[in-house]
């Protein structure tokens, strides 16, 4: 994964965070820090002045994030066709319980991205792009797996989006306790919420037990922390 | 929370979902199911042609929705001019690890809803939606809190929004191994993914220990466990 240069996406009224703007970072450093952690993104994209949100899986490559699909996808066809489109990816992580009701908040990362997808045609381009993904979920996982056929890439559309503007918006605080507050009796405090992996289940026909090549997801691992660990592996050349 | 009185919402082209239809479901059941254990949604909005998606927290009464924050908030001040939205919330739930490319995928539980949302403007029904919001997350919590101001309720702003439609996607499958995977010697299996509530840090200035008001959230509870415990506490009627 191509590392942060310095960048930084320069905000319009169309990324510009207005509410709590001093959560909002226009950083590669920032936006990449939540785009690595993820593997699910949310798209919106138009259909007749109609908004649909469809939850996909994406990766990055430098500007550039990529998402793929059954070429029977509405949300794919319709993107493909560049259109504006808005890709967000959140983490909640945790819940902010404060002595009065408008002291209660969440704690989370998120960014939104926008810029128009295009798909990607040319069978090379998409064979190299699906390894690309796994390799960089699973490294060196590519070469285990039986080659995709150039029927089974045809039956995948892939698109691909140059982020335009991006901005991320950061909240991790304790509870803003106001004077009115004082005296009382309610707990509070913040509860944290992780997500992390659980314990592998092999396919019953597979005669192996878990081998490294799902390294880092090894069981009781943070996914933000394994998929940010893959993302910064990836790229980098294996000596073999 | 309404339970589902097995009403099934009616799909039209805007929700049925074209790809993977066995994986597609309709009735409340499986709708308020996805619905139930969430508290982030991702709101798709439009503003002059433009999608976003605004990661948020939400509740749902019924066939409603409920979701709010700052007055000045763009998403809220746009979608409560009643424009159609779609609200998506999704789960991953795991990952599925073949021995081809192909057969590499997420298992995941979605929602897409549809409707046109509208703001909440009289201050005593905020009020009471708010502390509902409360007492749905943390059941019997609002008593013990100091009483939200008139001034603080007019800072919020509150949007409802009637499902019109919505489809639920579900999958939780094992590996399509294929004929031609085999003897191919990666691992594959199911690697699961659980959101759970970390260890509760009371606020330093807080004198208490935590306490039954943050019942169901217990340090390892799976947090979707958790709301879906909540949301079905909620509206009962609690002897005292």
């Amino acid at each position: 994964m191509t590392p942060p240069d310095g960048n930084t996406f320069l905000p319009t009224a169309r990324s510009q965070v207005r509410r709590r703007p001093q959560r909002a970072h226009y950083d590669e450093a920032a936006v990449y820090g939540v785009l690595d952690a993820g593997i699910m993104a949310h798209v919106g994209y138009v259909i007749d002045g109609q908004p649909y949100v469809t939850p996909t899986s994406y990766w990055r490559e430098g500007r550039k994030l990529y998402w793929h699909g059954a070429a029977a996808s509405r949300m794919l066809a319709t993107v493909a066709e560049g259109l504006p489109v808005c890709v967000t990816v959140s983490f909640l992580d945790g819940f902010v319980v404060g002595r009065s009701g408008i002291t209660h908040s969440l704690n989370y990362r998120s960014v939104m991205a926008f810029g128009r997808a295009r798909r990607v045609d040319d069978l090379a381009t998409v064979r190299t792009a699906m390894d690309a993904f796994i390799d960089r979920l699973y490294a060196g996982r590519p070469v285990k797996l039986r080659p995709t056929t150039d029927e089974e890439l045809r039956r995948i559309t892939l698109v691909e989006m140059e982020i335009e503007e991006a901005s991320a918006k950061l909240k991790d605080t304790g509870v803003t306790d106001l004077p009115a507050d004082e005296g009382w009796g309610a707990w509070f405090g913040v509860f944290p919420v992780e997500t992390r992996i659980g314990a592998p289940q092999p396919d019953p026909r597979s005669t192996r037990a878990p081998t490294p090549d799902l390294t880092p997801y090894a069981e009781g691992s943070r996914l933000d922390d394994a998929l940010a660990v893959a993302a910064g592996a990836y790229g980098v050349p294996v000596s073999t």
